[in-house]
């Protein structure tokens, strides 16, 4: 893909805010956004891309020519690949609440001066889809190719489809659902805790006077904590087995010293885990964005599944994956049989993937396989009909 | 059962201190236990039960008449129970680590007149099981009717019937496995770190110079956060799911208020969850407990499954729970063809419980049915074969 730039652009500016969920308003909004390929003069090749919790908009390619790392879905976005940019024009913005350029709590409030912090309105799944359709308006797009996300993602997805039915002419959701699971919220409800519990919380008004990068300042043993839990929901026992197993990390035999935090190899894995992502992620942002994704309920909203997704003529391609214990694939089966109640097309496959959750991410082959004619097909038929 | 009360004993002293696995020796131990029924003249109807994680002695009755709470087994033993009073003589004792009275990192240290803390050596299953061993031994008991016990208890017995192949004429293993899996020691792991980065840990010398209960010292939004991920690890999910579901706490509404950190009636649960347990448990107990878990290894051992479990002519009675994912099936069938292989006594059933882990607490009935006739069935033999 090359070296890409992320671009920045200020929406909901007064006397025009953002209406939330909650009714509360908020703007200006800055907005962080990535785009592949060209928009075409009709612009009928467009595709949004939603991220999930932690992701950015930063999807494919590399931001400076000496850069290490590629976008986190960069086998799948590039010319000649699934979400080809010599004939589509892809975008991905960084979420409402997010930390990665878009407006979150991290960022400063124009009417005080100082970081919002726990004084940023709660957000909900459908406000960070409003961001994301005010910003594709605002480039002229009035119907997308395709919206596709997994997981948080996904759910953008499905909220997006049942309330801007004729936005889309296709819809990916990958590894989702139209509701977080109990668990899930369990699991996020502990995640919110370690972080509130550090002592470096400090009700959320840790960023200090200099701003500086998240991992120098506030609840970074919570933060960490948090990714730790979370990390392992999104693997497989199969793949954590299979990986680690019982392994041990720095020698053939156990050291009996319980001040030892890192004996296993699994242990020094998420450990790892926990650090890094302290340096890239608020844990304000965090707080957040789970909770976002506690209180989306495509059904209880619409009334039903059939209801929220029969608003859509769009083509659904909806996958979960075998050994995704977070969002099983029951859960997609639901939206499946929701789809195909009210006639809609949709084509569900449930991926044999050792990877767990995160298979949505790695598993680029299978998913290339099935977007390729998803979107060659959507392009050639809507095209077609429009000329 | 009415109202029992917990016995002390100390046991290896000087000059007779335990040799742990690790090659420490610890000395005096100090053991809580309790016995319900009778021991016989033959002293031939013991059973012993070896209590999980963050079980205690106090299997069965109360305390004191006025006690709203009975042991955590109640169901199971007392008079005309499946491991009844008036027929077999039950005991268990607190294990070692533990921090219900027997002697564990809470205790003073004879050497320095200080809480033993981190100083307190590491300890692993054989060393918990050596010290019930000489418990058994001390009341001149040298071959008990069963041994049982459920997760960690489970893991005891399995020890226990593989390096005292002579002292259990029946041995019961539920809801247990020969090792713990990856993801089991990464949730154990996410639970030592929320305990050791709570900055009330002071390295495990919390207990201030004044004895006091547990919940008033050391880390407690650490201690309850570990207990809180380790409750979700004991549910199943389709338990959740019933129980609680997404239904809200307070109120018919969302409260789009992120301060509200007790919204879902699941979150309220867990947070209840892990305030109760910091009441009555060691946080520095928690560390040393799981890491017995976690070095657990029985094959590994033994140089497999069968070398282990080949040794004993224990009758055995094996259980897992459809619905428990921290100690699963495959699991327990593990067990189950070392056992056959070797051509040992061996049933099997793996029981159709929704409470996940948890189930071999709960699953009372189940347990009665398999447990009378397997204790019956046992006396008879051998009683009849001592005459």
């Amino acid at each position: 893909m090359g070296i890409v730039e992320t671009q920045f652009t200020t929406l909901f500016e007064p006397p025009n805010p953002l209406t939330l969920e909650s009714g509360d308003q908020l703007g200006p909004i800055t907005v962080a956004f990535e785009t592949y390929g060209k928009l075409s003069p009709e612009k009928d090749n467009a595709i949004f891309v939603c991220h999930a919790l932690t992701g950015d908009a930063h999807v494919a390619g590399k931001h400076s020519a000496d850069s290490r790392k590629s976008g986190w879905w960069d086998g799948l976005v590039g010319p000649g690949r699934a979400l080809d940019t010599t004939k589509y024009f892809v975008m991905c913005a960084n979420v409402l609440g997010g930390c990665q350029g878009t407006t979150g709590p991290s960022c400063t409030n124009p009417k005080t001066g100082q970081p919002y912090g726990l004084r940023f309105p709660f957000i909900t799944v459908g406000d960070i889809v409003d961001v994301h359709v005010a910003l594709v308006r605002s480039l002229g797009i009035e119907k997308l190719l395709c919206v596709i996300g997994g997981s948080l993602g996904g759910m953008q997805v499905l909220d997006w489809v049942s309330r801007y039915p004729d936005m889309a002419r296709s819809a990916v959701c990958l590894a989702s659902a139209g509701k977080l699971s109990a668990q899930g919220i369990a699991f996020n409800a502990v995640g919110r805790r370690a972080i509130t519990t550090d002592p470096q919380f400090q009700q959320g008004d840790y960023y200090g006077s200099v701003p500086s990068k998240y991992g120098d300042v506030g609840p970074r043993a919570g933060l960490a904590l948090a990714r730790m839990v979370a990390h392992i929901t999104y693997l497989s026992e199969a793949s954590i087995e299979r990986k680690f197993g019982r392994n041990l990390q720095h020698s053939d035999h156990l050291a009996y010293d319980l001040q030892s935090e890192t004996e296993f190899k699994i242990e020094s894995y998420l450990h790892y885990q926990g650090k890094r992502f302290i340096e890239r992620f608020d844990a304000n942002s965090y707080l957040y964005l789970t909770r976002a994704m506690d209180y989306f309920d495509l059904a209880q909203r619409f009334g039903s599944l059939r209801e929220a997704l029969g608003r859509t003529d769009a083509r659904f391609l909806i996958t979960s994956y075998h050994s995704d214990w977070l969002f099983p694939s029951s859960q997609s089966r639901e939206l499946v049989s929701a789809l195909l109640a009210t006639r809609r097309h949709v084509t569900y496959l449930e991926l044999d993937s050792v990877f767990g959750h995160d298979s949505f991410l790695l598993e680029i082959k299978q998913l290339e396989e099935l977007l390729t004619p998803l979107l060659r097909e959507t392009y050639r038929r809507y095209h077609g009909a429009a000329q």
